[in-house]
């Protein structure tokens, strides 16, 4: 049974508020409104072939290349045929997961996780083992026992997403290590999610899971240019890795479906020739962003957010007795000077029922000005949520 | 375990027999050469958002009222939520398995059938039940008796491509009507794949199963830019059906994929509007194609290819002991005057094993002269083949 996205249960009840005339700020989705580099739309524009052929169904070769490129600059050694492209990050991550277990096979996901790796796990027909990651700790890694009880005959995998949707934490490399230790002993594929990786503030830096010593073929990258260079729609992501036998099962599965999309290959390759200013743009937004959400959100009495290092996602705490029903009030019942805003519970991030039902996800992905008043709008409806702890 | 693509495990022949400097002739894809519609690829010239965003996961909604417009054109009912874009007809055929099937469910398809249903079948762990349709008849639809015999507790669905692939063979209004019958009779779902309905030739008609009576919430059509405007890399597809919970199940699997490609959803919806003149010049190129081969074929001796009303392709019967081998040999031990062909061995699109190994796919996507020569150039191998019966 595929579940529902925990994000789109609400959208009806934010259809009805704006019909009513209510201003809804969007705080529930990752949609970036961040501009999409003009050298990748002019290089669609400019793309000028007679035929839209499929192309190679690894992606084009021109476009695995220039990849290699973005990573030799992030100075992570890969070549072109180590990179299978998908249509986006999804497609990538439903690949790696296929290539690598058969149906009821079991990874290993710290919790909260991005929703929607449920999705990819029902559609390869396995099994998500969540374990628990705790906001007092700011989401870090859960102990090592955790992973160690939950590991079975059947788990093949553990997935992490760093820097981490929905909490926006940064991995340290000492916890990278920490996964690699597991990984070893057991035998396991660890799958990187690093499609956030550039987005890493305050002078920390990322350590990528590429970098990780002795366990070279059993890591997974999954990587996007959906965020990077907010081109979402492009839908185009690759998996990368150094095991040439799940390469060679992962190229299986994307002939089956022939090749990703051609015009967002051309964008994607474009992209990787985006100018360093627009990321330093980008990543001085982003800050100023986050520090407005979260200052903001501590400032609220009984509510509590960490200060996340990285990604545009924070996860908080608040006062609340169900952060479902909360979330659905505040669209369904609040308005304030006849606004209100659209956060995702926190419960669809968690495998485990009863977690997340005092914490929402909050994606910073509206300008400063439009954050402060999303969250004085939150602040007003906690004085009056009926609900309130 | 993931099927390897019949098509694709020939290709390192034909780089080698290319690398000795041999001409081959591509007569095994289904990448036409027609260009794609002026109009398609400058809406995607003209197409200037600010931001590549996700679109609705169902597909932008202007380009499902858009499609709803053509199919008005061919006197077909549907809505626009009654249509699920996909990234390709590969993933709506995905969606369409998945949302219908649980594991170990059971499709029926005559065969030989187009070889990738066998990578969704896997995809969605769900089993093809094949039932032979025979060159004699040119692959008309298998007596009804052969369904009865075939359809289980597991059986949920029957899947026709129509016109087919790999036949060419055009499925009358009859034949749909006998499917109806078993259809209604054993509550199944009648999956249809028409993406080559526009591909009709000597004035036969195409009978659509949307066209069927008393089975309307049992039928999911199949249906695709890719070979209709010769833009297979834009990777739009969809699936439409009149069953709500099957439309509401589908959006689950695209929500969790998040959206189809933007900018092939924007060259699919002016697709559309591709004049008729441009249909009529392919459609008589077409002909001249099919008709080069056909008669070309039928000259050879010892071989026979029936003629098609439909698609752009042909399974011909040939005089050898072994397509698989006889299409290696062509690539790796023959040339005609430095030229030879590369064809599609049909045992990959039989389920059934022994079937199919005196046949061969011929894609007629070269112009008419390519054509004649590559004809020419069978006809020579034939003459000294070792394995000729």
């Amino acid at each position: 049974m595929m579940p529902e996205s925990p994000i789109r249960k609400l959208v009806p009840y934010a259809e009805e508020a704006k019909a009513r005339g209510t201003k809804v700020y969007h705080l529930n989705i990752g949609q970036p409104d961040i501009e999409t580099p003009e050298v990748a739309l002019n290089a669609v524009k400019n793309y000028d072939p007679k035929v839209i052929a499929y192309s190679h169904s690894a992606g084009m070769l021109s476009l695995r290349q220039k990849l290699t490129e973005y990573y030799k600059s992030v100075d992570i050694d890969v070549t072109a045929d180590e990179i299978i492209v998908g249509a986006g990050a999804s497609e990538a991550l439903l690949f790696a997961f296929q290539s690598i277990m058969d149906p009821d096979d079991e990874v290993i996901i710290p919790e909260p996780f991005y929703a929607n790796y449920n999705g990819f796990a029902t559609n390869a027909g396995i099994k998500v083992k969540p374990i628990f990651s705790d906001i007092e700790t700011g989401f870090a890694l859960p102990p090592i026992e955790e992973f160690e009880k939950n590991i079975t005959e059947k788990t093949k995998a553990i997935l992490v997403c760093n820097p981490n949707n929905p909490t926006g934490y940064l991995y340290s490399k000492e916890e990278l290590e920490t996964l690699r230790d597991i990984v070893k002993k057991h035998d396991l594929f660890l799958i990187a999610d690093e499609v956030y990786r550039e987005f890493v503030y305050d002078n920390h830096t990322h350590f990528t899971a590429m970098h990780l010593k002795g366990i070279e073929n059993n890591v997974i990258l999954i990587d996007s240019v959906s965020k990077r260079y907010s081109a979402c729609g492009v839908r185009i992501g690759w998996m990368i890795s150094k095991n040439k036998a799940v390469i060679a099962t992962a190229l299986k599965f994307a002939q089956a479906r022939l090749s990703p999309p051609t015009f967002g290959q051309v964008a994607a390759e474009a992209a990787v020739d985006t100018p360093d200013e627009y990321f330093e743009a980008v990543m001085k937004e982003y800050v100023a962003r986050r520090n407005a959400v979260v200052e903001g959100i501590n400032k609220i009495e009984g509510a509590y957010c960490p200060n996340p290092a990285g990604a545009f996602y924070v996860v908080a705490r608040l006062p609340i007795d169900d952060s479902d029903k909360f979330c659905k009030w505040l669209l369904e019942n609040f308005s304030f000077e006849n606004q209100t805003v659209m956060l995702a519970p926190a419960t669809g991030f968690y495998s485990t029922p009863g977690k997340g039902t005092d914490e929402v996800r909050i994606s910073y992905v509206l300008n400063v000005d439009d954050l402060k008043s999303s969250v004085k709008v939150l602040g007003e409806a906690l004085k009056v949520y009926p609900g309130k702890k």
